[in-house]
């Protein structure tokens, strides 16, 4: 896993962070929050919280309260150790596209299906840039919708050893999630004591948890699994069109959600989620990589830390329709902030495009490659005697250069981040390499690894075990 | 200008930068720089420093010494005062590409000609996002070789009203432009009292200065017009592979060059200069947009600040053949870190493509949305009641949107950075518009704006006693 160590950029002075406070706590507490569940609203009844139909008004101090019971740091573990994660802290966990119904590949776009949501699978499990195997890599959509989750969690489980990300459509989804990872880890003591996968719960905003998410929430943290909770905010439509108003909406959202899994579960695993963009204001269409989403991003990173929690902000996001200098620079305008602000969980890091509606193949290359980049550039530099190399100077002295100079022949193999995709060819020998855009090499790339693709052993057991859970519950599911 | 009010990110501990203290002092000690001036020669003798042969071994304490003299901040005066520039401080200005050869246009990739050179000047004139003129748009191949500094002057003179910077190529041609710059301006002392060119001097790195170059630093200094004393560092080939050894490297040169200029003329404006890259250690190309040049970019920044002097880095470099995913993404990979440093002078900063040999068109106009975008991420954040939009939530409730709320009419047209050239359109309705990428998108762009040109005004009289100098040059000169 790659631990950030490099500073964080704050942005965020101690007043504006007190401003920001003052925010969430009056509109936790005369706005509230709307929850679709009677089982929440139950529950927060129960602890002393004004609850008026299915809108809860807090104490902030109440939230507070509950938010400092969960953990600041926690373990995953993956069926290969070597993939164990830890959320938190200074590490950082990068997570594939997440949802999109449409996948690009070349000059096709179309339905995504399950071989896609495979394929996608397996470019996860060989790039070593991605540390969770994600969820929803692309909606399937030749897959029965009743039984859809069982199939993309059994491809997560087989094709990938990878921690991956449970289904949230319903409580049914969330369950069989828990029962097929309880069958790889061998048993639900195996899985509460350290957690073995996680979930998305996407907030309804403007304050509003709907039923099937709060449903899946609840199981999860029953289970003791972890879930990111995630106000998903693009303002001008689901949030004001500021961003000190889109973070405090941000926070009371979090922050109820979160008190939520604690008094489910008290010291549950959560994780202080953000999907913060903009609209364009004359078409209605969602932006991305804007500069109101990275400024946004750096402040959610200043204000998880804030509250002990770890948090999950940024990814590759860009609108573009093509992998091609949009897309490019839109991702990176997200993903250098995402490490600028040391973020611990990043969903959408690789393979996004077009608002999120597409999965494309050559974005996911592209994206790795700003990955590599990125973890090589926030490493801090080790500044000593021998990095001032005075020895090679005194060797190359003046007007010459360094090439064949002891110190560069000592280091020449590792000395630089070596790219994966891009090109630094002159044009010659560019132009007989083929010529090809940095699109059309990302698809070879995609191609040649989805060829050298070797599925991760897996116990014929267990995948029988598996087998035979999802055909019975297909079966149960009328699919 | 550009005022860049956010917070710098500075990567190099106290003791880091001690060590590179250390570095840079013992370089110039016991190794040296070479200067092929015998003037320059001359000068540090008679200033007391050991000279031998054409090389100086520096006393540091006489380098830091003569750079206290420097200005930390100056101006630089534009034919259109609204142009005027402000170098230092927290004030960032851009200049466009500098020095290609050749020039890309769509599929088409050929030598720059006078005609091209015209053309870039002219977006750079109507683009606000470029605060100079920037010098060397291109190299006009069509242009004789010995009066060519003499037609891009004139260009960029009269093609636009922003500050140019001069030719370097040899002392006559740093006079020629001194000369046609009291022209524009009214007269020596008009220049000499606030300058009005720039002139940018490389170091044939490692640790040696050029007769020419010298010679054109020369005249720019007596004259009190700026240069920026550039360590021209591609780690591996003109400097050590090591990050601290380039950094103490270019402390090295650009310090020495800083101080003949303040023996030349005491208070002299100086530019601490920057291009740091490395190449690729397998065929010895140049590769930008890496994670070592983003690096070198940050420490650099803050070597300037401690020197108390203007830096010059950064830019939107990019190796790539095309105006691509890649030339998108590493454009952003050294634009960002630009920003974050709080670059005073950024050179290269639209239309660099394939390693600076190619001015292109199309990555012109994708470089000025960068440059937009950038802008607006670093403004910062106005926190205050206001902006947390309390009645909009009060309005909107629960599960609503905000698309109609008072504050979002109040706020609309203005609350978003409105991109330039990335499109957010949903899938149909950019089939719709053509279905075009970005690169297609920024040619429409960048031909309408050469369209919609119109040249800044000039007094005929200064026009004709321009023309008539250059007439009276080149007939001199042979051509």
């Amino acid at each position: 896993m790659f631990r950030n160590t490099m500073p964080r950029y704050d942005i965020l002075s101690e007043d504006a962070l007190a401003t920001l406070d003052g925010g969430w706590r009056r509109l936790v507490s005369e706005v509230g929050v709307e929850f679709a569940s009677s089982r929440a609203l139950d529950a927060f009844a129960a602890a002393g919280q004004e609850v008026e139909g299915s809108t809860v008004r807090f104490d902030p101090d109440f939230l507070t309260e509950q938010v400092a019971q969960a953990p600041g740091e926690f373990d995953l573990q993956a069926r290969n150790p070597s993939h164990n994660l830890h959320v938190g802290g200074d590490h950082m966990a990068f997570a594939p596209v997440y949802g999109a119904p449409f996948v690009r590949e070349g000059e096709v776009r179309r339905d995504a299906t399950l071989q896609d949501f495979r394929r996608f699978a397996m470019l996860t499990q060989t790039f070593d840039e991605l540390d969770s195997a994600g969820g929803v890599l692309c909606e399937p959509s030749d897959a029965p919708l009743d039984s859809r989750h069982l199939d993309m969690i059994y491809a997560l489980q087989t094709l990938t050893d990878k921690v991956y990300m449970g289904s949230v459509i319903s409580a049914d989804a969330a369950r069989d999630t828990l029962c097929m990872t309880e069958i790889l880890f061998g048993g639900r003591a195996q899985i509460e004591q350290t957690p073995a996968t996680v979930a998305l719960i996407n907030c309804n905003s403007p304050l509003r948890w709907d039923d099937r998410m709060l449903e899946a929430q609840i199981a999860y943290s029953e289970a003791n699994q972890p879930v990111v909770l995630s106000p998903f905010l693009l303002m001008g439509a689901m949030s004001p069109v500021t961003v000190p108003a889109a973070l405090v909406q941000q926070i009371a959202e979090a922050l109820s959600g979160i008190a939520l899994s604690q008094l489910i579960r008290p010291g549950a695993p959560v994780i202080f989620g953000s999907f913060l963009s903009n609209i364009d204001m004359q078409s209605g269409s969602p932006q991305f990589g804007t500069p109101e989403s990275a400024i946004g991003l750096l402040c959610t990173g200043q204000i998880a830390r804030h509250f002990g929690l770890p948090f999950r902000a940024g990814g590759a996001l860009t609108s573009s329709q093509l992998p091609d200098a949009q897309a490019g620079y839109e991702a990176l305008m997200t993903l250098l902030p995402t490490f600028l602000a040391g973020t611990n969980w990043v969903l959408h890091s690789a393979g996004w495009l077009e608002g999120g509606l597409v999965s494309c193949y050559e974005k996911f290359v592209i994206d790795v490659e700003l990955l590599r980049s990125l973890r090589h550039e926030f490493t801090p530099l080790e500044i000593d005697e021998d990095a001032l190399a005075f020895d090679a100077h005194a060797e190359v002295g003046h007007g010459g250069h360094f090439l064949g100079a002891m110190h560069t022949l000592e280091r020449f193999r590792t000395c630089f981040y070596r790219p994966l995709l891009s090109s630094s060819d002159n044009f010659e020998r560019w132009i007989k390499r083929g010529g090809q855009d940095a699109a059309g090499r990302a698809r070879d790339i995609s191609a040649s690894t989805l060829e050298a693709y070797e599925p991760p052993p897996l116990d014929d057991a267990v995948r029988a075990e598996l087998e035979e859970y999802v055909t019975k519950r297909r079966s149960e599911l009328g699919d």
